[in-house]
């Protein structure tokens, strides 16, 4: 079960690792700190857990006495030579000891399971502080506090108090989660479905080794091909990030975020972690390659494709799925389900369907879902001529089990490395067949909607690596004061962007100069309160709309006035009303852990929207490269993009250089807050910005951000 | 495996069974016409499924020769007596015949596999009405045609063409599934699950026996717990709707409804059927009872929980749920996924708090989740003391499995009927868990998000059982013409609700005039088209807001004057603007499959709160009763209902009323086809209708529905 490295150096021996954590992860001796006689005590399941590992293995109680048949320790000064690996079960007050000793006897990396940290409140974060220190002080590696520990079944390692993880299959599948115990749920759920584990971590309260360090461990480890990734909340969200760019260029990765609803106070309880925005945690992990589920069973039928199918980069829409189906009903709910994810299921090309015509009954439906009626002997054939047609990047098949009639090696052979397979049958011929079309690259599911979510994984890992990001940009200038809205559209121009033509004006005489100037009874304008203090203007009755005549504005001037009843110092905008369109929000924040985002949302059309695909707002962190502009601009509903209700049509690549132009603003200056131009209205000349907002911190504020 | 019924008739008996269709599902003797000794025909396989019928079973085949070993009739002729149930593997084309030929053998009931009727075609369609006309004329329930029959484990009865089949476990769970294929494949994953199948029923066509029919089957059928409902389609809306309430009534039902994509032309060439509304199928079948989930899987899930617990009829509101946990990280992704299916995991009363303060170590989060640390011996009696808490309906276990520590039997039996548990561990500890738990009624899942599916579904459940429907309602009045703005008002204003003050005009002067009656200066109003012929008035200019003065109406009624040039027959209307709040949508629409139909949606809001829970318009059949109505309300986001952005809160009692109006001028009137109230605005003094648009058709449109 154990794989061995070559060139290994043996105990004691001063030659360094390949990675930074392999005395951690791939220790070859090991000493548990806390290791116990009692069957009820986690310091006697460590020690279970660990019992097939085939290093040195130094059982430490300082009662001394024999655990599962080794003679303990009763110190670390005994150990006979420095250990790659300490395993700490004891309480959170020793262990800052612990590491020190540890240290001293030469232990390069330690796994921390107590909890009682961070996560407890101050006493514990002071404890958790000099634990690292003490870790930091001594070079030791450090994993967790507050975590079950690891399994890596692969190299025979399990240090885990769970000793029923030592009976896991070794694979290729990696994990990261944040908390030990869906370590080991993702483990067992990964082993039901037949997939084996190269290493799964927990990383507890990571307070050394965390996400970024776990990203870039699996990204130079070959035995790994696909990494399960669990999120509750990421503090340090730029080294994350680019972590994941860099593990996602090699090898897919597949995240799960905790914290869609309301979770907050229990989490927090939990790892120490905040559950940050999930939307924007989502959308940052998406940009840096992974692909995000919605739930641990739709991350396991994710790493089924993934460990061992990938897709060539190419967007979405270039990323055309066949369904081929013994059974027209599944293979419908395989398809409904594609739709439902955004997959692509385009109907076959003439010549495919002529070819598939004289291979089926003529019954069935071929257009895609190819449906081919009971099973015969043409299904490869059949396999084959669809994998033949270039739109066809990956093929999904649902066969019901039937012996005699398909053998399903046989059907999907020709196609491998771009087909997943579905059926349904009895448990034992289902496991048989998992275990031949595994030898041949061809992940086997149990269920239509899993084969959906796993060919939906395929299309989202090749439309992640689609799209390059721009190179992060220093922010080197300030906007230095707040802007109103006339000052905040000038910048804006600046950057290419069109508005309306208007007159900023300090009184009435002026307003009326300005009607006659852009307006007239078939030429209305908009008249605004110009107050940067006044952040809400539609809610105080500051935006007046159709105002034709002197009357009107008189009318409209009044009702400003009357705001907050004063008009000393009072001005205006007097503005050509723009013409129709649909409405967007566009915007721009700089988020406490990820730093600079770009907002695409809808305006008014959103209700009519409400809870269809592409309701949502499209995040993305800035800086933009123009193609992830133009990512975000198509991440729109159809039904806007060509025009919703009769409106015109979206000018995408205008629209993108408006994402562009409030990226640019963000990254640039480093006192900007959050842009919003709402609403950019989509008129048959391209989007115009009907108001714009941007927020800038003051001196004071910006030191403190910078030293807090 | 067969379950023998007591005072069963022998063959060839007079006696009738219990059930109309016990002749098809639980047949005593079986003839398959279209028995084939060749291994790789669809009735070989039949047969092979069939090998175990403990009652008499009679190959059929005009070739004669020998079936698995039973010497073949040569025709129905040569039928000893009158059988049961006809299993037909032959070809469409001699379908009806052989079915007139079954009658006269005496023959009950018919399973016909063969596709190639209604679904395939003009042709296929008179096929299929010969079929049924034979079947009809002879007294002879028909099962299909187009699928591949059923699996009644319980009565040992595999009258299906895949002999793996046969080794479904028996238990408790019927299916009913719109597609042969889906029936086998829903049926392997409750297999996979540990779940067994009383019976499972892919309906095909179902030409005779459907939707409505299997349901009340499984109404009847004391072997049943719990019903799993596939549709693709429903034809007649009101008799699934009838069946479906009288079955929830008894045992818990979950349905899958295929389409939320759009599937249209390969369902339709599947089993004949048209997916129909989505929202409005899924919205139906919710309110007659059913568990509405999103996949196959989930169904499952669901199923597992239902068939042994349910919970006491209960609104959502009421039903709080507890999760237990080993383990905190797992925990936390059942506590976020109960929040995203809009489950209460309401904090824990003070009283329970403080027994769990004492049975549990101080660092763990215990106000619900309640984490237990590292399980111990307390855990049974933690358990015992949230589900002593009144508030608590059902309560939601995960704990990794670790023999020794913790005794899933002992850690819940204290709970036994309230409780769910999942666990991660070997497969082979699982099972043996499973097994145990089954038989004091705990259902086990494996995963976190199986175990959140499941206690949603006894909270979905409980919920669907608490609000009664009102009884249907006979249509005897018409509306007769097409309503003005104005007159549509009036109409609802008769029903209870409230408009702003409003003059309908015929000129310019008489509008002058409601200027001085309804408005001012600080007095605005609207001033709009009054013109039945123009839908959206908005959209060509029609509607004009903040009209205070005699110069802004003249501006305003030019601007209507000028929507068609026309000036002759011009009527307005003026109308006090209403305070600001919240805006909403009420709707009815008279839906062809489920008649009339009530709709409560968002306004404005939507935009901000799209994709979020409550985002979806909120639809029901009428009539409402005051109960419904109330339950509609409370679908609304808690954001709106509380007051959106600073708007004043949901008057719930007075919207309630707005939407018994439109149940009732749609269910009195029989030729209103459509209602839109558009919107209706939430103040401070309750809901105001400030637009109302009554479709109606003519005469002749009626005759003609009537006859279609």
């Amino acid at each position: 079960m154990t794989a061995t490295r070559a060139g290994e150096a043996p105990l004691g021996s001063s030659a360094r690792s390949a990675h930074p954590l392999d005395a951690l992860l791939r220790p070859r001796s090991i000493a548990v700190i806390g290791a116990s006689a009692s069957p009820d005590k986690a310091g006697h399941a460590m020690m279970q857990a660990l019992d097939g590992f085939d290093g040195e293995l130094f059982p430490i109680n300082p009662r001394g006495g024999t655990v599962l048949g080794r003679t303990a320790l009763t110190g670390l000064g005994e150990l006979p030579g420095p250990v790659d690996l300490a395993v700490l079960v004891v309480p959170p007050q020793v262990v800052p000891g612990a590491i020190e000793q540890a240290a001293a006897a030469g232990v390069r990396a330690a796994v921390v399971c107590a909890g009682g940290f961070a996560e407890s409140g101050p006493e514990g974060h002071d404890l958790q502080e000099q634990a690292v220190e003490a870790a930091r002080r001594g070079g030791v590696r450090l994993l967790g506090p507050n975590t079950s520990g690891f399994m890596n079944p692969v190299d025979g390692v399990f240090a885990n108090f769970m000793p029923a993880a030592a009976g896991l299959r070794p694979g290729t599948v990696g994990i990261v989660a944040q908390s030990g115990g869906v370590n080991l749920a993702i483990a067992f759920l990964l082993d039901r479905a037949g997939i084996g584990l190269r290493l799964g971590v927990g990383l507890g309260n990571a307070a050394d080794v965390g996400f970024a360090q776990m990203l870039d461990f699996y990204a130079e480890d070959d035995a790994t091909t696909a990494v399960g990734l669990h999120v509750e909340g990421i503090a340090d969200g730029g080294a994350v990030v680019e972590a994941l760019r860099r593990v996602t260029a090699r090898k897919p990765v597949v995240a799960f975020k905790v914290g869609r609803s309301d979770v907050g106070d229990f989490a927090k309880s939990h790892t120490g972690s905040l559950t940050g925005s999930y939307a924007l945690t989502r959308a940052a992990l998406a940009q840096a390659g992974a692909v995000v589920v919605d739930s641990l069973d739709e991350m396991v039928a994710a790493l089924q494709a993934l460990r061992s199918v990938r897709l060539p980069a190419a967007p979405r829409s270039a990323t055309g799925v066949a369904v081929l189906t013994g059974q027209a009903g599944p293979g419908l709910v395989v398809a409904d389900a594609l739709g439902v994810r955004g997959v692509r299921v385009p109907e076959l090309a003439p010549a495919t369907l002529d070819l598939l015509g004289e291979l089926l009954p003529p019954l069935t439906y071929q257009r895609n879902p190819v449906d081919t009626g009971r099973p015969s002997e043409t299904f490869p054939a059949v396999l084959r001529t669809i994998a033949a047609e270039p739109g066809i990047a990956a093929i999904g098949v649902y066969a019901l089990d039937e012996p005699g009639v398909l053998d399903p090696v046989t059907a999907v052979g020709g196609a491998a490395g771009r087909v997943l397979y579905a059926t349904g049958g009895p448990a034992s011929a289902v496991e048989r067949h998992q275990a031949r079309l595994d030898e041949i690259g061809v992940p086997l599911y149990s269920s239509p909607g899993d084969l959906a979510v796993g060919l939906a994984a395929l299309v989202s890992d090749a439309a992640a690596r689609a799209v390059p990001d721009a190179p992060a940009v220093t922010a080197t200038r300030t906007i230095g004061r707040v802007l109103d809205e006339d000052e905040a559209k000038a910048l804006f121009e600046a950057h290419g962007l069109r508005t309306m033509r208007r007159r900023a004006v300090a009184d009435r005489d002026a307003a009326h100069d300005g009607l006659d100037e852009l307006g007239g009874p078939d030429a209305p304008v908009v008249v605004k309160v110009l107050d940067a203090a006044v952040l809400h203007k539609s809610d105080v009755g500051g935006v007046h709309v159709g105002v034709r005549s002197h009357a009107e504005l008189d009318a409209a001037l009044d009702a400003i006035d009357a705001i907050d009843g004063r008009t000393a110092g009072r001005r205006y905008l007097v503005e050509e009303q723009a013409p129709r369109g649909t409405e967007l929000i566009v915007g721009g924040v700089r988020d406490a852990v990820f730093g600079p985002v770009v907002l695409l949302g809808l305006g008014g059309v959103g209700v009519e929207l409400a809870g269809g695909p592409g309701s949502e707002p499209v995040l993305r962190l800035a800086p933009l490269s123009a193609e992830r502009a133009a990512e975000m601009v198509d991440a729109l509903p159809a039904a806007v993009l060509d025009g919703f209700r009769g409106a015109p049509p979206v000018d995408r690549a205008a629209l993108a250089t408006t994402l562009l132009a409030v990226s640019d603003v963000l990254t640039q200056h480093h006192d900007v807050t959050e842009i919003d131009l709402n609403p950019v209205r989509v008129t048959a000349r391209g989007p115009v910005v009907l108001d714009a907002v941007v927020v800038v911190r003051t001196p004071e504020e910006e030191n403190h951000e910078q030293h807090a």
